[in-house]
């Protein structure tokens, strides 16, 4: 960042994706005070051992209190708490945003504690990994990905630009959409394919003793990379299915009726519905490769 | 390879896996003659050019008259073809392989057609990208994977033996077990993986344009890892799925099961059932590294 975007950060969840974004803070905007804020005071002694605040407080209120830019970057079933507890302390002209995977879930539980005078700007930097906490940070995660805001119709242009430019300094490209489109769009790309890894490795952990103990040694191309998909972070994935469930189990019922047409394709022998489709999909990935997302 | 395991080597399919083991041959066991053999006259003019064969031909029997060992590296269907060609031809003592994905399958389409004398060794070295043909291999392809044979009762050790050496100078590690056996492990961990993923990348094809096109743009991790297991060899894959048809199906219908009870969880909101599974799914991950499959 050439310009200081923001003068004074709270940076409320310290995770992964919060000590990510610290860390480009730290390289781009030396000028920036963070204040982190986490529940367990492990995790502020470990980000203060790493250099990524300059204070820690166990206390959103206090983090919060002065900041021209807040940031949630908890699970989601922390919001409500988190924006009653911030709500009151918020400045004139502050902005809050955030790093949650749903988006309208975000809003319902954010939006009645944001106080006049604060510009609330939803967001969604999609980045990550399967390691979670502030040591699994790293500056360059978000870098060449895609960082999805979610303004309210009542938002100011000025307050979403301030955000995107934070997130472009980050390395991503941003994009604006509605909330509602946004959660179609991620339990396609993002939660179906998360609840249908963690499904398969727990349908692998079911498996007759002498079965499974083979399946972890022979873990093949495939069942590998579901089992890194399914290692991701337990509550932050429960509060995104319990927060996305209407387009969840939307897309989770098309999934399911495609997956009976392919068993049944199998088990009568229709070959060529078979080799159809995995013509079909093989031309997908070339899509998603030359949207440079691959 | 310190020795010549092989004077004669045919290979029957050249493609990712069979023009793999050729560049393995040339650099380790110089002395080996290579034949390779393919259907179309084009794939034979690009071995050739890659330098990959010492002679070529379309006709299977041609390939493996005269040959020591024939690994048949095709797709699946075209097994018994090939075993009704190259029987009358295989001299005595020569060993007959395979590297399909499937294998009691492929001792019910080769067994058959193997003469007395002839040693029959199925096999499967789990390796492979999602890239297909005589270009897209590398003799590094099978470091570190697993290569899984599965020897009839009657197969004598020694052709055993020489199968695995080949393998392990290769850099995999090899180990024996049923075919019945090795068609449930790689069931669950190669063959519903895959399906899945065609499965899933297919659902997002079939959506409404709007939702679809972003779908690709905005393609989280998730869905991109799957669509590149989707985009593996169609014909290939609509081979292991026919071929393996009781395993895959018992499993797909465990898989169905658990899926379900995750959706059901989702839409009564049980939470704590997610979070526990999520948790569970993550430890088995911690073994897949210590197993050194990651």
């Amino acid at each position: 960042m050439s310009e200081r975007l923001f003068d004074r950060v709270a940076l409320i969840g310290i995770g992964l994706i919060g000590s990510s974004l610290a860390r480009a803070l730290r390289r781009d905007s030396p000028g920036t005070t963070i204040v982190a804020c986490a529940r367990r005071a492990e995790t502020l002694a470990t980000a203060r051992r790493l250099g990524i605040a300059d204070a820690t407080t166990e206390d959103a209120a206090v983090a919060a209190e002065g900041a021209d830019l807040v940031v949630i970057a908890t699970p989601l079933s922390a919001y409500a708490e988190i924006g009653q507890r911030i709500g009151p302390v918020l400045k004139n002209g502050a902005v809050l945003t955030d790093v949650g995977s749903v988006k309208q879930a975000v809003v319902r539980d954010l939006g009645p504690y944001v106080p006049d005078g604060v510009h609330f700007v939803p967001g969604h930097p999609v980045a990550g990994t399967e390691h979670s906490g502030p040591e699994a940070g790293f500056a360059e995660l978000f870098r060449d990905r895609w960082c999805i805001l979610t303004p309210l119709p009542e938002t100011p242009s000025e307050a979403v630009a301030a955000v995107g430019r934070m997130w472009e300094c980050c390395g991503m490209r941003v994009v604006t959409m509605s909330a509602d489109h946004h959660d179609k769009v991620l339990a396609m790309t993002s939660h179906l394919p998360h609840l249908i890894a963690y499904t398969i490795v727990g349908t692998a952990t079911n498996l007759e003793e002498s079965l499974k103990s083979e399946v972890i040694e022979f873990s093949a191309s495939g069942f590998r990379d579901f089992t890194r998909i399914a290692a991701s972070d337990p509550v932050m994935w429960r509060d995104i299915f319990l927060n996305n469930r209407e387009a969840v189990l939307e897309i989770v019922q098309r999934f399911t009726e495609d997956l009976t047409a392919l068993q049944r394709a199998i088990r009568w022998g229709e070959g060529e519905k078979l080799q159809e489709l995995f013509t079909r999909t093989r031309a997908i990935r070339r899509s998603i490769i030359e949207a440079k997302q691959a």
